[in-house]
């Protein structure tokens, strides 16, 4: 059997996301912390595993992959059939368009909110709060005649998207004016398999 | 046969990347020019077909569109076979890694500087510079020991990520120290069937 390793932080939670679909597809994984703060993600031996410097790495089965809806994406299509990540041209947009919500909107919203206020990285926080009132409005919407929120199932939308929302309160974005978001939540958290993090 | 419609913008680099992957596929392309200076993308009926109020939207076969990169994988899926985006694990993570490049550190870097120097956005284009400087080398790197991005062939990765980088120059992010860049741009414009767009 081969190895899986995670390469690590806690407290990430876009390291959070690749945790929680290995537990959901029940897959081993061997956890690897990167320290931080101490700078071991721009030192060798990482920065050779991933040159842009950042967690999560996943090193599986002889591939090295950067990027936590990238490492989705490999995860469903490796482990998950046609079930989380479908093949078919409209349901796999569908997906991947909240895949770039995640990487973009939700991240420079209540992500870096959180980074702001959690970790103190110098962000322009009053302009990340828009953004999150803007993308959560869009995401709530969406989640009022839908259960997920790319299609009639759970996929790696819902996996991608989800921990920097429901973190969004550890930067001042609480969830209280968005009711089909904290149901859409709670229904992640009743997955089979679900595991959590910190502050969720 | 079924219309295909692109709401478009013609200085917009993400309406380009379906353009021209559009081209390159040897599909027939309906423009609907969009009026972002009047705000039509803000109002009925853009506003209907994408809440998120941005171009491009591209409407195909009964199916809506958004976000540039899920547009790309979308054609990629219907028309392009496993040529632009292959379905195994490694390959398709491999794409989608740039997919998330151009999504987040293309667009916040050369991308956003363009937006503050040619279109007047209050964005901090300084360090936008920064994040361009630090994107780029990134990619110079990868290009040196590859033709291409994601695979040992042309993908919607290079589709995705040549665009900004580019029109980097309309934001005063030039090319001039990243000949690998330049000769991969090169190569893109060398493909058949391909179509320019302003600056480019």
């Amino acid at each position: 059997m081969t190895a899986r390793t995670l390469h690590d932080m806690e407290l990430s939670g876009n390291c959070y996301k690749v945790r929680l679909f290995c537990a959901l597809l029940g897959l081993d994984l061997e956890i690897a912390p990167v320290d931080l703060m101490a700078g071991a993600h721009k030192e060798s031996p990482f920065i050779d595993l991933n040159p842009f410097g950042q967690v999560p790495v996943l090193e599986d089965d002889g591939n090295v992959l950067r990027d936590s809806q990238a490492i989705l994406v490999y995860l469903a299509r490796k482990y998950g059939g046609e079930s989380w990540l479908p093949t078919d041209p409209a349901g796999m947009a569908s997906v991947v368009n909240w895949l770039m919500v995640a990487e973009n909107e939700i991240a420079r919203g209540p992500g870096d909110a959180r980074l702001h206020d959690k970790f103190g990285f110098p962000i322009d926080v009053e302009n990340a709060r828009e953004k999150a009132a803007r993308i959560l409005g869009l995401i709530e919407t969406q989640l009022t005649d839908n259960e997920w929120l790319a299609l009639d199932r759970p996929t790696i939308a819902d996996i991608a998207c989800m921990p920097y929302v429901a973190l969004g309160h550890e930067g001042g974005v609480t969830l209280e004016a968005y009711p089909a978001i904290r149901a859409w939540v709670g229904r992640i958290k009743a997955l089979p398999g679900f595991i959590s993090m910190p502050a969720l």
